[in-house]
């Protein structure tokens, strides 16, 4: 069908005002994708004025359905939802599409727009958020709703078209929604037919509805995206349903252009002056751009519904209230994602960190990890844990934790061999509330799971990576598993800590501080070989917390060496061969250069001093240390792949022993 | 079935060759993986002692079928099927296994073990892998054979496991193979219900025969992967099938143990003395480690059949060099992976460096790129290009390529949103030999594909990616869409050559050494913008190729400031303010710091010299760059998240402009 007659229903109407904002202000901001808001424009009226339960006074009503726009690029559709729907978000910013400081920026943005719940446009990440969404209702629906009291009831609705299914994350993440029979999810696929290449027939020939039934989800097939009834009946059988819901909706993408409907182009540029002329005419849409007829306003408006939904869960809630008054004070307390941690948590995290600190042990830090697991589980039952198949290896398990498997719940989660699935879906609990998630893989497999791990800091989600096995000191399996880059890697990404403690002490304080960080993930990079006690007895956990500290300053100090993670201890065996060479060196622990970054000068000055040369030691990549020795100081690094073979063999192949290290040190000084 | 009778058949013999020999070389290692190689014997022996087409004398043997082991942890299993077939793998490798120095890595790994054809470990990459080989030799096949001279012939075999098929990248790869009917292709799905967490049903119910068909690929369920003649069946219908095939083999892991067989626990750890020897009786296996009766040696042995079967091919390679002389050259030519580029391609990069650099126009380095390929493509039949359904956006088409899409062939690839998928299969195209490949996406999502480009580097694969839209420069696509840590991050791995170059001269030259580089991936960091011309008519393409050059020494220069891609302009700009306010400012063009920091120190330090003060200047991360500016000089960098805003107002807003840059220099000098 090339050429749409003018309609005159109301829905095709309202439909039609998301089409025509959407042309206008990609047309304003010469740049955009209009082809999807105006393929979807139907569906998305269908499910926002007929189903979605929200309230546009109040985004951050707890029990609001979450609305996840996984083809982040249509993004005009959810600003001109959030518009007519009743959200702050004025016309004006519609017209700025796109522009600086707006709140309408070229993807959609969380804490940027009101209504936005998750940052979207990297794709395939947006449908593993909103299983994550669906995954924490269900977890918070099973801890807190009690008979006759549903506090927690709501859906997490997506939208994804080819690209997001044509993405590998898509795969896991949706396999995981099936297994766990996340029912409350229901995803409308934009089955247009089109990428940015053209006609998807070339490279997308999936049988996608059954690819979905092979993961356990039910597949409304065939329904027609156009049409509000068959829509209507989809969305009350996918409300109706006990496992996740794919509606495969047909739909032409620029649905309403004459000349550019069901074609390629229509994807990711304006339509241009003609053309809008034409789609006006054809859409038999009079209104100016920008302009929204009084009628329709006020069939879009959601306030009404919007405030009898949230006042009747207030009801419910202070029912709740008067029955399960614990309950309820801690159900708030989860949902706010501001609030601190409790005096439980920060206890544990304390006891954590004095008992490693006194312990004074030998251990792997991955294995002081689980100790501090150990005490913050019991403590704290907004942590949800989990593993890429690795537990017993990542040691991200506690005595007492209840995995999570199949369709139960628990606290701790086998996501499988799914790292980008699992970083994705722990944004996505993030985004939702009531649950502080952690996840573990090996270092080497975060490169997986990087953009997701990017996306947290972008949005500010304090999620935590447990990653081990931090360096060669993983010996025998080889290069394709030793980490070389990745501290270096994660630490180029802006806004995440990465810690990589010395030792257990330092591990603690390092779980302490990614606990209490309620702004941004934290990845802790942890060893899977013991480390020695790098203390020697003073206080340090606040010093740890700074980032960088000074562990070692004899007298006459006439070199530096700084350290992180498992070369602290080659440090500290370094300076005692340049102390017997009547050479005092100081040690410089090193846990989180991000963190040290943020103190002040005077700190920084302190901690790495100009005046002494410095050498750098890490089992990794050097690039990042030179800001730190000085053109005049060096770095013992690790610029190559690893070797496999048992990783005492491996340091000493490497240079990375403490005589080495003494030896270069020693070279500094002429 | 907790105990296996001793076996008496030949067959069952050889698979406990197999099995035996994994099992004493991990318990030797006192690490490593038995329970796949135990659980996959009896396929492995049904498939390489009668089916595979190979020839221990000659693993380069050109028409050879190749073999995946995607779940390489179970290397044991491959390094015995080496072993026993009669490659140059001698007992005493698998004696030190995973120790240093030895060709028996931890995992597979291509180029360190004859016959190995692809390093695997992180899951889910070698069946993607694996579709890139079946893929060059489908479009090798459609390119050389001729009717009656059927040159290139030959199957790609795939190992995997549960953890492969979790792996979103075998969801990318499979859909493309299942598109693409590649019906020479073979997978063996080892079914055994274990992954490192237990049971896979708590996490992975997939119903995996529904998916496979969803992507169109042939489907043998419930195959018993511990009956030889059931295997023989499959593997017979597996190569009369008109697709990819997946042969869905229920085994037992670790089968031959009594006490481990079907547990987590002989994953991945050695069985233990005691354990080992209730194997040998259960299998009746009477021999010592590492011995092999000779009745099994001799069973085993490969030499003759491969023999035969690489003569015969010779046969039928010399009558097509009668028939087809100019076509048989070729074909030698191609497959032949340490063969320089010809004359035509090196007279087609010579062109374009030229013309770029004599037309000295500002052009996008994109659209600079385009410009080599539509020199490069014409030239160089053996150039495989493509995109990730981005082909309009990172132009890497040419006039004149023929587009690959579906069932077809050709020398562009819709790949379609499927970047890390596309890094693998390149992978696996550039291991099969007789194609380049390279492949085009936005830098940010180089994060989808990150381990590829790592695994890449690890196998010193000459594969090119070329990533458009490289820095803040995008503009309005906004944050999720701006590389800031990017170009950083990939410097970071070990191997790689990252260009980001500066005008259309420097994207032609970037793209010469790309292609010549024969032994590891090239990335080429295209801006979407247009970018100035830099040159001022003096020679530079061999500087170029060192990877930073002096672009600028005015008399009496009084700093430095060194800038890389679209701040190079910016650079000029701010020596032309510089200037005028009477101090000279040498500017250094820095295409490629690892090319640069290849060069001898002669060179290095004339390039960048120490006794000028030094400003860098790049849209992204500072930290790389504090090593060549020395801690008394600084860095114009942007080490934040961008902003969603047309690209100028960007570059204003984080002081990446000429006046900023011009004032950053004169602080440095007091």
């Amino acid at each position: 069908m090339k050429h749409d007659l003018p309609t005159l229903t109301l829905r095709q109407d309202c439909a039609n005002a998301l089409r025509m904002l959407a042309v206008d202000a990609v047309q304003a901001a010469h740049s955009g994708h209009p082809g999807m808001p105006m393929g979807m424009a139907d569906i998305a009226e269908a499910l926002w004025r007929h189903h979605l339960r929200h309230d546009p006074a109040d985004p951050a009503w707890p029990d609001r359905d979450r609305f996840v726009l996984s083809n982040g690029h249509g993004s005009m559709l959810l600003y001109a939802l959030l518009h007519l729907s009743g959200y702050e978000l004025p016309m004006a910013e519609l017209r700025r599409f796109r522009q600086l400081h707006g709140k309408t920026p070229g993807h959609p943005e969380v804490g940027v727009t009101p209504g936005v719940e998750t940052t979207t446009g990297p794709l395939g990440q947006g449908i593993a958020n909103a299983v994550g969404m669906a995954l924490a209702e269900k977890l918070l629906a099973d801890e807190f709703n009690r008979p006759g009291h549903t506090v927690v009831d709501h859906r997490t609705y997506a939208f994804l078209g080819d690209g997001c299914l044509m993405e590998g994350i898509s795969h896991e993440a949706c396999s995981l929604a099936g297994t766990w029979r996340l029912n409350k999810l229901v995803a409308f696929y934009d089955d247009n037919g089109i990428s940015i290449d053209g006609a998807v027939s070339g490279w997308f020939t999936d049988d996608t509805p059954g690819r979905f039934e092979a993961y356990g989800w039910t597949v409304l097939r065939g329904v027609d995206g156009h049409d509000f009834d068959a829509l209507d009946r989809a969305i009350a059988a996918a409300q109706a349903a006990d496992r996740p819901v794919l509606v495969c909706c047909r739909t032409t993408i620029g649905k309403g252009s004459p000349n550019r409907a069901g074609t390629a182009k229509v994807h990711g540029e304006a339509l241009g002056a003609e053309e809008i002329a034409l789609t006006r005419a054809a859409l038999g849409w009079t209104a100016a751009p920008f302009e929204v007829p009084e009628p329709l306003r006020q069939a879009w408006s959601a306030h009404e519904r919007g405030a009898a939904l949230n006042a009747a869960w207030r009801q419910r809630m202070a029912a709740y209230a008067l029955a399960y008054p614990d309950l309820a004070r801690e159900l708030l307390r989860r949902q706010d994602r501001s609030t601190p941690l409790t005096a439980e948590t920060e206890e544990a995290l304390a006891q954590a960190c004095a008992r490693a600190e006194a312990r004074a042990a030998a251990v792997a830090t991955r294995k002081a990890s689980q100790d501090v697991l150990q005490e913050l589980g019991p403590a704290t039952p907004e942590l949800l844990g989990g593993s890429a198949d690795l537990t017993g290896s990542n040691l991200t398990d506690w005595t007492g934790h209840r995995a999570l498997k199949g369709s139960g719940t628990g606290n701790h989660v086998h996501y499988g061999v799914r790292e980008f699935g699992m970083a994705a879906i722990m944004n996505g609990v993030a985004l939702h509330g009531g649950y502080r998630p952690f996840g573990g893989t090996f270092l080497a497999f975060s490169d997986y799971a990087r953009n997701a791990v990017r996306m947290a800091a972008l949005m500010r989600l304090p999620v935590v990576h447990v990653y081990t096995h931090d360096s060669i000191g993983l010996g025998e399996d080889g290069p394709t598993h030793q980490p070389v880059e990745h501290a270096s890697s994660l630490r180029l990404i802006p806004g995440v800590d990465v810690w990589r403690p010395a030792d257990a002490t330092e591990t603690a304080v390092a779980w302490r501080e990614a606990m209490r960080r309620l702004d941004g993930p934290s990845c802790l990079l942890l060893s899977r070989q013991a480390l020695p006690h790098a203390g020697d007895g003073r206080p340090r956990l606040d010093a740890i917390a700074r980032g960088a500290y000074v562990l070692r300053r004899p007298e006459g100090e006439r070199v530096a060496l700084l350290a992180s993670g498992s070369e602290v201890g080659l440090a500290l065996a370094a300076a005692a061969k340049l102390a017997e060479a009547g050479v005092p060196a100081r040690v410089v622990s090193v846990p989180c250069l991000e963190r040290f970054e943020r103190q002040d000068a005077a700190w920084r000055h302190e901690v790495i001093p100009r005046h002494l040369p410095r050498l750098a030691v890490e089992a990794g990549r050097s690039g990042l240390w030179w800001k730190y020795v000085g053109e005049d100081g060096d770095v013992v690094g690790l610029d190559r792949f690893g070797e496999s073979a048992p990783a005492p063999e491996l340091f000493q192949l490497f240079g990375l022993t403490a005589e080495a290290v003494a030896a270069r040190a020693l070279a500094l000084l002429g």
